[in-house]
């Protein structure tokens, strides 16, 4: 290996002088590579992963023609950069991933066969991690490789991540060895982090986290110096999206939802200043986040998986006193936003390791407001969040299913409908049956629409389909669905087996006919 | 009110002299249930239930043709004895029920549509209750009348349960008016429970468990003593069924997760005297129990929801240290035998809340090992726990849920194969696609049957199907299966949408041939 010397950007965030030796190239490290390694990378949504290795080894692969002889089983907390993951996939690079992706190429590899894909509750991957659940046909029971994407390195070689936390406690406790690359261009982000290892049981603690803010951890996260084989300068930024406007439909859930945080807080169920609030990506949840700067809400909190623009702007109109998730993923303009008024933001804000962002315990005890968006949901209130017509992979579970499972009030948000290429209506969010269950119906209490929201709580699945389809469901496939549930609804009563009435072989009727005629409206009769 | 006087068995179990006074007679007490009124009995799977008052009203109904009449909105823990729940169903006296029930009566009233019941999550429903979502369009916000059994009273007036403790601190916690039924005909069970009541968020505190036999709460239920509008004597015991013996596909289910086990704790990833365990109801649970009694393990301890006679046999065999439940559900003999070596059991043994027993919080810190019997399982691994063909309910959710998403091994049991009246294996119990999902393919670790053992931890859909229906489908039903799977394999992937393959318009027709035909075997062709 040849030593190298540090910039003076690099000093300054190496407190550590015995790694300043460890210096390298990306090519010094090709070795740690070989064919069928188990890989962890650092990252959560798209901001916090290491840049300079995934994009040498892609390079690699391109040049020596290389695609489909490196392959990786790859584990990062949620999903990667586009330039990272989604090229890896792209070059036949990766054979097992675990438990999120974004990106075209890597859905394509999935959906396609190539790439072995599993997703997984974020708040559990990283334990069953741990328990060696994922390695345990493995010679050595460890990934063989961890990178990790540092702001800054501590005196005792603990690291100080940047935007994400995610997975990299426990993907450095099961690190064989690990890489650092040291990020110079963005700012240190010592102090914004709450760090928490995993012990195993019968080891185990609570998390004592009785507020938003509390504190339980450290700033950094520990290692084992003598497992650093390479460190790397890095300075490559995350590569975000600019944030999505909320339209017409979105505003309209945002408003129904803030009614409903209104009559709630009037019926004495909740606090003035709400409960902490968490709100999923997209245009529906920027919406209501918007939503919520405009309201006559304050001295709100936010406990979540991911922080975005939005909240930015929550804190501006002065509602939001405290934030905390596991990632910060602004868009290029939010990252700019935030870097340049970090005084005014440092001190309302904390990342902390996702098992804890999403931790049913905590989620639970603080009595979260958790809102999501799915794929569908149906009529008796069971929600798919991941595999179109209950087979097409998109992103993964999430952390959809912690936080709508443990929060108070559990709120999935959709469109009525999306269009088709031929129906601007072709799909309705609302169906007789999901075609994939990720949600079970004794987990929502609140489904809304653009239409309205519909209130299931401590309703009979009768009584819930009724309103569902009554407040929620698309004028034109109001019709459609009640038909369904009606039928259903004889014929199972009769049969004396009513509690959740389906017509079993009907029941993806509304799907057929999107495959096969270009939309769900083309359903002839049930 | 007629004033009666105390017993001396019931002057020894009430040390709170001003109740005495409120002693009286059913009768005295009917003006409190008018009809539609919002009621809530103490009790959880067909123990430590109210007898007297319910038995009355019934009597009641029944004398005066009030069939219809009289009907309530009934809120237990889970079950309670089928001589009130299920003749208050058969006498059509009940109007709403959750969070579960057990008998035939009750059953076909939801399943013709006579009752409106809605299955919930046991850790989840006292806690919903108590944030007023069960009773939020009533006037009061609160129960109406919440009847009671006590195994003593103190002092204070507080309760000293009997056989469980369930939702009771939560319904007491709701009720408007309280009525304690007071057990003479049982042993006091004083010092057996451990009680926590709820607080509201953001006021809610950890659950500071940190191994099976820590105490957090108190001896007895606190209660408003103003609230007690009536305290009556009761001499009729839980009315339990005998125990379920193992069956031979029981015993070698037992034996694979035995097996199972012990590879576990030879790769180091379970200690030896494994970790807390729990386990359903059923025939295969107690095989499994009976199984543990005649293991190598010792130093067990149980961390479940019901505790049943096997447990006294594991006891026994010096190998069980703790036991802990929300409730403890003996045969007759079982109960007798308990009470008998009362003295040998009562100091390891503890009974708390169901929100506590069921605690995701606890359940995830302590890595229990959870054990569950579903209706069917799918190749994917999603499991329906409750509805029978989609649409028929059985019991309802029960923890099921609680313990299979939080534990560290989520394990589901079942036989292969079912019988029908004309197929001794008419029903195969792995199916293409389950009709409908309570755990999801992100919460099982894995599946046993008496064919053999399938482990789909970190395995992607199609490698969980191909192990899932090599490892645990009956012979019969492999073929069948495989063709299912290798057709949706083919047909998907050639889609690009092949992440969890599925032939949507024929996933349950396997179950249409069992209903048209009278057995899964009968179909033709996929």
């Amino acid at each position: 290996m040849t030593s190298l010397v540090a910039s003076q950007a690099l000093k300054g965030r190496i407190q550590r002088a015995s790694f300043l030796k460890r210096l390298c190239r990306p090519e010094d490290l090709l070795h740690h590579f070989p064919n069928g390694a188990s890989i962890g990378w650092s990252g959560f949504t798209g901001v916090g992963y290491p840049k300079k290795i995934p994009t040498f080894l892609a390079d690699h692969v391109e040049k020596n023609n290389l695609q489909g002889k490196l392959r990786y089983d790859l584990f990062v907390g949620a999903s990667s950069g586009a330039e990272t993951e989604d090229r890896w996939a792209s070059l036949d690079m990766i054979s097992r991933r675990s438990p999120h992706q974004v990106g075209k190429s890597i859905a394509k590899g999935i959906n396609t066969g190539k790439i072995k894909f599993f997703d997984k509750h974020l708040s559990m991957f990283p334990v069953d991690l741990v328990y060696g659940f994922y390695t345990k046909d493995r010679p050595s029971n460890k990934l063989d490789v961890v990178v990790v994407e540092a702001s800054a390195i501590k005196e005792d070689g603990s690291i100080v991540p940047g935007a994400s936390v995610g997975a990299t406690p426990e993907l450095i406790q099961m690190a064989d060895k690990i890489i650092i690359e040291v990020n110079t261009s963005i700012p240190s982000f010592e102090g914004l982090h709450d760090i928490t290892m995993t012990d195993l049981p019968p080891r185990r603690k609570p998390y004592l986290v009785m507020q938003v803010e509390d504190r339980i951890g450290t700033t950094s996260i520990p290692i084992d110096p003598e497992k650093v084989v390479g460190i790397i300068e890095s300075d490559y930024q995350d590569q975000t999206a600019p944030n999505t406007p909320a339209d017409e439909g979105s505003q309209a859930i945002a408003n129904h939802l803030i009614e409903f945080f209104e009559h709630e807080v009037k019926h004495g169920r909740m606090p003035k200043s709400l409960l902490p609030l968490q709100s999923g990506i997209g245009n529906i949840a920027n919406a209501v986040i918007g939503g919520l700067s405009e309201s006559n809400f304050y001295n709100l909190k936010v406990w979540t998986e991911v922080i975005q623009d939005t909240f930015l702007d929550l804190f501006d109109s002065g509602r939001l006193d405290f934030a905390t998730a596991t990632s910060v993923r602004f868009s290029p303009d939010g990252f700019k936003r935030f870097y340049d008024n970090w005084e005014s933001y440092h001190n309302k804000l904390l990342l902390r390791a996702q098992q804890v962002s999403n931790s049913p315990e905590i989620i639970r005890r603080l009595g979260v407001i958790g809102m999501n968006t799915p794929v569908e949901v149906d009529i008796y209130a069971h929600a798919n969040s991941t595999c179109v017509m209950g087979s097409r992979m998109l992103n993964g579970l999430g952390g959809s299913a912690d936080f709508l499972r443990s929060a108070k009030y559990s709120i999935m948000h959709t469109p009525s409908t999306r269009p088709t290429k031929t129906d601007p209506i072709g799909v309705s969010c609302i169906v007789p049956m999901c075609t994939h269950v990720d949600q079970t119906e004794h987990d929502l209490d609140v489904i809304v629409t653009e239409v309205g929201l519909a209130d299931v709580r401590g309703l009979s699945p009768r009584e819930r389909a009724r309103v569902i389809i009554d407040k929620c469901a698309h004028e034109e496939y109001r019709p459609i669905l009640k038909d369904y549930f009606e039928k259903a609804e004889f014929e199972c009563l009769k049969k004396g087996m009513g509690h959740e009435p389906h017509l079993l072989w009907n029941s993806f009727d509304m799907h057929k006919a999107l495959d096969q005629e270009g939309s769900m409206r083309k359903i002839k009769k049930w």
